[in-house]
């Protein structure tokens, strides 16, 4: 299994009709969500953010092409109607179920389209289910976002959707994430939350803060209890890959960027630098170009509004033991035609070091290139 | 005259060799400056921002091709040594003398070549000074930048670089500018920071925010004492001139994007969603698509971090009486069509209603292209 059929108790299904997909998902237990902070947040959001206060989901029904967002009264409504339609196919009470859109702004729901849909799928739990799931929630994404996680005592498993119009301070996308673990209805939130900020919020393509974004997170139980802390970490490198899947994927992209920062004051400071490089349209498009112009990583982390000393500041690209140092406590030591080999491969990596703590981050984000603007040029057109 | 040459007291030279020039610039006058917010500002920012503390200016030496950024302590030797060069060439105190550079980060600046050049100008007040100084200070600057306003009693002049590297929060770019108004040194400060505040402060390219950003503004009392709000009023409307050129000359831009927002809680609001919209890479890919997809610009003014109510909300495309509405209070009017027309011209203005106060502001920014990829994938390689 490759994400949510591999954990026990969760089936799933999908279809995708040209720009139109719907997936079901049906998994009952204690949940958690966290949702978009955009003020522009989706009326589906609203009806979520106020129906997780009872923190149990029993199923998922989530559909693309249409974010019903800006669309009202009218739009809540068919929030509502969208969740009878999940209810009605998976035979479970509407208040359960969560509901989740993604697509163009401004445009109301093809309700008859989702009900013959909701309609026309057979849930089950086969890896061919949670791959059309995680399919039909695509919108610009070229590859399907899956992954799983077999802890020594429980396992995690996750869809996710997210190429475009993803942007720090939110939750960045579409995740469904199931587990069988036992966790107690006041640890989910607290844990999922964390988990999302170490991970999707640590992610940007373009900076664009989108007005449906919501990740789920379900605990089926039937593995029983295990120890949170455990959980807690096997959740994280869970989100973790879908977050780098997503930062991989990213409109346009040909290449992931990880930003490793470290010596911050504290993980905020850390976290504030390493976004501000992820997110500079100078150092993607450098990236992109393979130009070793590393004076843009270090005016990113500039203006990244974060105390530290400019002079103390030491930067490297490539991983493992690979590292070229570029800046060694703010003397130049680019070796330029060694940094250029390093930014041929599929991934590139800055590592920074601002001498002026213990405490560092990673963010996740890509390359800025001609075909982003091609997508999003005519996106609705 | 275009611009600096038409205020009474200035004189002017420049000189562009390839990717490297060099402007010098006479006149005596108190003197204000604003700079780059960014950590990692350079060190001839640091120079100045000390040298600047007696308000006092007698010429300005100005280089493009090299930002002398990120180069430490033989950088500041470099600023210092830059500075003298300008006293030699104008036999004027070096301590007066204004410095400031444009161009790559994390490498030295090429004194020979600045000295030889510097020796090379003769300074004269005519268009065809102020057009090769201007000319001088461009980078990928495709066209130079002047503004020129005659007021009752004194006139304002101009010039300025821009085109990446142009985001808020800070001067955003290289400005030289002169009056020919008695302004007191204690008046002129303040007067400069507000102008600044609402026009290179509110032009946004990508985002990113350089390490070299300056504006120097002399006057030389040529014209006596003037009233001054309206001075200020004079030096606001030149400097949102040189900014709007900015904006338009964006790197690889083929249109202006002004958004005016009006009926915010305060100023700083105003401008925060304003800002939110010009820089959003979505909003900027559909103005140059001129793909109607109005969503985007609700989307960007939802993340902006302002407390409104979204169904207070209008939206119209268009300016002057041309103003097409897509949101009217919450409700969606779109006429797309409409929509797409508006989005054909060379400038595209979004106007957007909070409905929550009376306060406004503009920002201006541009569309993202294919060519700036292409300009800033390959910079320095």
């Amino acid at each position: 299994m490759k994400s949510i059929c591999g954990v026990a108790g969760v089936t799933a299904a999908g279809i995708k009709e040209g720009k139109y997909g719907l997936a079901l998902i049906q998994a009952s237990g204690n949940s958690a969500a966290v949702f978009t902070q955009n003020k522009a947040r989706a009326p589906v959001i609203d009806l979520m953010a106020e129906r997780m206060k009872k923190n149990r989901l029993e199923g998922i029904i989530a559909n693309s092409g249409c974010a019903n967002a800006y669309t009202g009264r009218r739009g809540m409504e068919d929030a509502i109607r969208m969740a009878e339609i999940g209810g009605e196919a998976l035979g479970i009470d509407p208040m359960n179920i969560g509901v989740a859109s993604t697509g163009v702004i401004g445009r109301y729901l093809n309700l008859d389209l989702i009900e013959k849909q909701a309609g026309s799928l057979s849930l089950s739990s086969s890896e061919e289910a949670e791959i059309q799931a995680a399919r039909a929630i695509m919108t610009t994404d070229l590859v399907e976002k899956h992954a799983f996680l077999q802890g020594e005592s429980f396992a995690v498993g996750g869809i996710a959707k997210g190429s475009g119009m993803i942007a720090p301070n939110m939750a960045t996308m579409l995740g469904f994430i199931y587990t069988d673990a036992e966790i107690a209805q006041p640890d989910l939130q607290p844990i999922l939350k964390r988990a999302v900020s170490r991970s999707f919020n640590r992610t940007i393509v373009d900076g664009d803060v989108s007005t449906n974004d919501c990740v789920f997170l379900t605990a089926t139980g039937e593995a029983g209890a295990v120890p949170l802390k455990e959980f807690e970490e096997g959740l994280t490198a869970a989100c973790i890959h879908l977050a780098k899947a997503i930062a991989r994927d990213g409109e346009g992209a040909t290449k992931l960027i990880e930003v490793i920062v470290s010596g911050a004051r504290n993980e905020s400071d850390a976290e504030k630098v390493a976004k501000a490089v992820v997110t500079s349209p100078l150092v993607k498009t450098a990236v992109y170009g393979q130009d070793p112009n590393w004076g843009r990583v270090v005016a990113a982390a500039g203006y990244a509004g974060v105390d530290f000393e400019i002079p103390d500041l030491s930067l490297w690209i490539g991983g493992g033991g690979e590292k070229t140092p570029l800046v060694q406590k703010g003397e130049i030591t680019a070796d330029l035609a060694a940094a250029k080999a390093a930014m041929r491969g599929d991934t590139v990596i800055f590592s920074i070091d601002l001498d002026s703590g213990d405490a560092g981050a990673t963010a996740w984000g890509c390359d800025l290139t001609e075909k982003y603007v091609e997508i999003n040029g005519k996106y609705t057109t």
